[in-house]
């Protein structure tokens, strides 16, 4: 089984964005704690970083014939992305969103996601974690164990 | 005169994308009908369909100096990119906008677009005909008749 | 095939009203249009313009089992009539809204309709051009192609 | 005692409109009911069913002096009419709503009613049956029973 | 110079209808005052009460070729005909709009007013004067002093 | 066939609470006429009285098993209790919520119900009468006629 | 009799003022006429201007034992101004509000007064003639004619 | 360490409560399941289930001294207890939020939560895994891995 | 005279709870302080603390005919609990609402109180000392002084 | 210590001042009973009544060097002075906010204060008592007992 | 050419008022860097700074026959004042807004600002440096350079 | 010192699109004008324009090394993107935000700026000029003078 990982815009900046919110963990620390997760749980993964929400949409159709779900870190596009939705309902894969800091006790706009309500699962606030947790939900549901 | 035609994003999805709300026609379908319909009306189509809105801009404003005026599939942009409002009122080009769904049957934060209060015209519901509907009135409009 | 065609209150000064909103067609010159394209799509219209709410919901039910369908311009019933779409739902027959003028683009209690999340279609802005293509619509839908 | 029952716009197609909201009554299977009902509590029906809103308007004013209050089912002008509000409190009678259906598990648009607070009693949710009770509660409160 | 002088719905109830907010003038009494204001003014009258939306509509067409402007008390509709707007905008006749009672006091929905942003001028709260100051005020208007 | 009768906070202060609202009628007398009327209906009665928010869910599903349906007043918690909404829901038993004043003519955070959209039926305002009215309807609407 | 005049902040500047909202009209030329009219009335008036809510605070306790009511014109203060509504119903003298421009059909902050709930009248739109019809209106309403 | 497990209103209800919504899994289920994988990760477990928000507040405070943190399924209390809120935060111990279905594509009044603003962690969606995920990420949270 | 003293939910943790909002005085100082105060204005206490909204609600009812009056600090019910406004009205026994914090300067959901409308009076943000301000209050209040 | 005790706008009203709001007392026995609790607390007091906002900015800033905090009912301004917010927090005295009335029973544009998030303190609702109260509040929190 | 330059309510506190809000610059250094500044753009400048509307809004009218433009901070009147914007708009003079602070980065009241719709431009968050940025762009408009 | 400017979507349109809100000056003519001023303030420049926002979250991470702040022209993701917001964020350089038009005197949706409330400073309405005063300004902003 192959799950798609995708981290949206600003996700790059990862270690030395905001640590005080984001933790010190680098992108290439959080790849390679789900390339373990995924050895553990027999899953190879396929993953992407953009900051362009048109690239995240044509990886998610490109991708969608060779996984059985994505795990999704929107980033900021969490708020504002109808095309995003739109995308991961067009292709008819289930997918779990996570994000790594807590928004809902962040500012106000970050309380409401257009992807929560079309998703299997969400996890939030766990830092790193977060994608870990997401990932072996997805798996473990795709699995139906 | 010559129309430019905008497929929005997900577009490309059409047929196999929630065919319960947006039917079996695929993007290529809609494609050919509107090469007939714009064969009897006398004019000639550029089309283009993208995921990514800036490309979308960007074909806007390169395409405007040959258009007469655009039909636009917004997709998901409809309800939230003042990005795509401020190029087709920046290069001064009626347009029509076409939904193939009926949007205002749909989730409640699709009932608003960005682009309808600066548009000629507004056609929604009629799937892949709404194209066709949305061409001729457009075509119509600019030839006064 | 038989279709009702329902043009609502104050539908009756048309060319005289507010031109630079309406335009200059009288409700002649649009009942005369849409009886041309009606016998180009092989139909028959029955037409009623009426100023009393009650009428048009006599109308409907009246004329339901006549007709295949309707094609209503609602007029200032479109953002206050429950009663209208009660009655539309209620004869169980699929009918598109037409709009002379771009509603979204005028006074903020304009921008919602109690009618287009139950209608099969919306033409809205192309003058009297949208009552054609709405009946093109409705007569396309109906006849399934 | 007299009582007028007023049946709102669109009741007179109960029985054939949407059965699964409104059940498969018709609107003389209400009034029969109501006037078996009317006998066993010894009193007289006065009914009227319009899609008029200014019929029903003269109704209540010109069988106030007859009536000692009413129950009325106001269909769709639940949600819309002062004009009906202001009738019933005009006339200085009691009055009761009643309701076919769950109108507060239907659209959001129905979750207002202007009569509820001006009304001696509302029932909903029961089909033909809450005429029955809305009768009976009227009926009782004008005894001071 | 000749005045269209409307009565809403309801106002035939005025002298019985709740006189602690409407008082103890009847309708014949605001049109006896009103006959012999505009008789002062130099003015005729033609006056209508209806119940009926559309008959208050269908008058406001007919008698505007004769007519300099309107005084209209619009009662209920005031907070709900979008129609009734539509008509006196669409008549491109001068009115003004009267209120016996001080409805910024009332209801929470009394507070708006459909006609209100398009009339010539509103007087409210001084009971069957309301009328007279609304004649005075709409004559000087139409005569520029 | 049994019926689970449910008297939420507060109403044990029957009669001497706020009588202008509710009424001089007593919790016994309330419980008097509905033993009355369960007996005239054939069923029998199973009543609580209790102020704690979780007991009354506590005796949802206890009682569940054993009734056929619930009549509640469920008194200040009808506007703030969604866990009163789930256990109702829970065990999947119809219920009646009765009131014994009309709550929408009194402050505004009484207009909402939680139980409402998902309740069999809904009696207010007839005091003491909305239970007999409630059980009745009830009654009637289990036994399908 | 004598009669309060309270002309609010800016009023001084009419005239020269946006004259295409407020009219050519001086506040000399306003006085003149409220002179002329008071005279005929039979009344005197006691007049101010001010830009200072304090001051207008101050003359509405000073005057208040010598005046029977107010008609105050409140400019801005219409819309923001608690402390001036609590002074005019704290001195127990009735009052009537008039505008001369309609304060409906401007900015959105503008339909909303504080002092109309609490006005014996209110007149908008009729520019200077506002007052004239404002202070008949108090007189009348003072005299109980 | 220890954990506290808390099981909201309505959860026993687990199995038989809309399984459509909730699953097939009974409370018994979750519990044997959070013992197991608290036993993998060496932690020890405290159990209440309450339909009781007061025997919650009791417990929290009560266990506060012997655990680490909570793991907390609130049910409906989610979106109307600040009480619980506060208790949480008053007693300084970390906890997790869990919900066995998304209630994000609920009814609207799902949408907010007291609680995740203050809690250190959210899953929600995976069934019965929600706490399973919830239990580890807190664990492994405490323990700073 | 008696005074009935109500600590609502989480009071209890006073001294250990969030000692930078609430202060670090515990539940036993309040009272302390409280049983002097009432010592030095000569009136008795009978003090409840409770996290049950119910038992609370039964206090007040048990209570009440002992008390002249309620001293309460509804905790976090202030802003959730209808049930104990109308438990405080229904006895008939005025009240005065105290908080230790300023919950104006807290999370935007603590702004809105369901007593305060209701209360003899309120008195927030002086700690300890609000209560004994609070108290002092009423016993003045009680006794006309 | 000397204390600054500020009366807003109207106040100079009180005692004829809608009395059945806010009681019979007048200023004069407010300042009174101010003197004398002053006495009793050991502190001094310089007191400004002013109906302009002005003044009462300009007696913040130049009394805050003389005085260690403020009493300040700010009568209408409570709900619309940013100005006086900022002035009071310009000058970093404490203060305490004092209502006579419970302005929370009132209308609804007196549910909102700008004072009370950065006040000491706030007392609403026991009429002169209120003052006192407030005062003893203040002087008991600067001198930290 | 002469500036009108505005400072409003509580700017004489600069320097001593939050400094970490608004920073240790005083009003004379803003006034000694405008001269400054004012000299090199070849302006003179008329200064005032004032804590009453009333005479902000006088020296508005006063000032305009002399000066081609203002440069304002109106400090808290920014987001209550529709005086100050009345009068701005009424001299027609351009005017500039400026704000020391980041008024989008504070409480929720300070986002709207009622004269930045009619201002020509407007500047925030340079601390002192925001007047002069105003007073240079307003002085190159005026300039037309 | 280096500066990062950007210029959002569709302002390469600058001259051409709605010269009566943008004016005529070209996006040479900012660049040019901006290029002197730098000359002048002793600062490089490195700029971008881009209808994509992806590219413009590339070149903010990608730039930020580089640069010591960011002058930014957002376009329309001023009032729609978060991303963006994250990226100024993100990589902790101070940015100030310009607008040509005075967005506040437009449609409704350009009143919010996610930007604002993290920018040093925002300058909007003079133009070309906004450029030259924002540069200014952010330059002495770095520099501490």
């Amino acid at each position: 089984m192959r799950i798609g990982v995708i981290h949206g815009p600003n996700l790059h900046l990862l270690g030395s964005r905001e640590p005080e919110v984001y933790g010190h963990d680098t992108l290439e620390d959080v790849d390679l704690a789900l390339a373990r997760r995924a050895g553990e749980l027999g899953v190879e993964l396929e993953t992407i970083q953009s900051n362009h929400e048109g690239e995240i949409i044509d990886f998610i159709s490109d991708a969608a014939p060779r996984v059985a779900g994505f795990v999704i870190n929107p980033g900021g596009l969490t708020h504002t992305s109808v095309v995003l939705r739109d995308a991961l309902v067009g292709v008819e894969r289930p997918f779990v969103e996570v994000h790594l800091s807590n928004t809902q006790a962040r500012e106000r706009f970050r309380r409401h996601s257009y992807l929560t309500p079309v998703a299997s699962g969400m996890v939030l606030g766990f830092g790193l974690r977060s994608y870990l947790l997401g990932l072996e939900g997805l798996v473990r549901h795709l699995a139906g164990t």
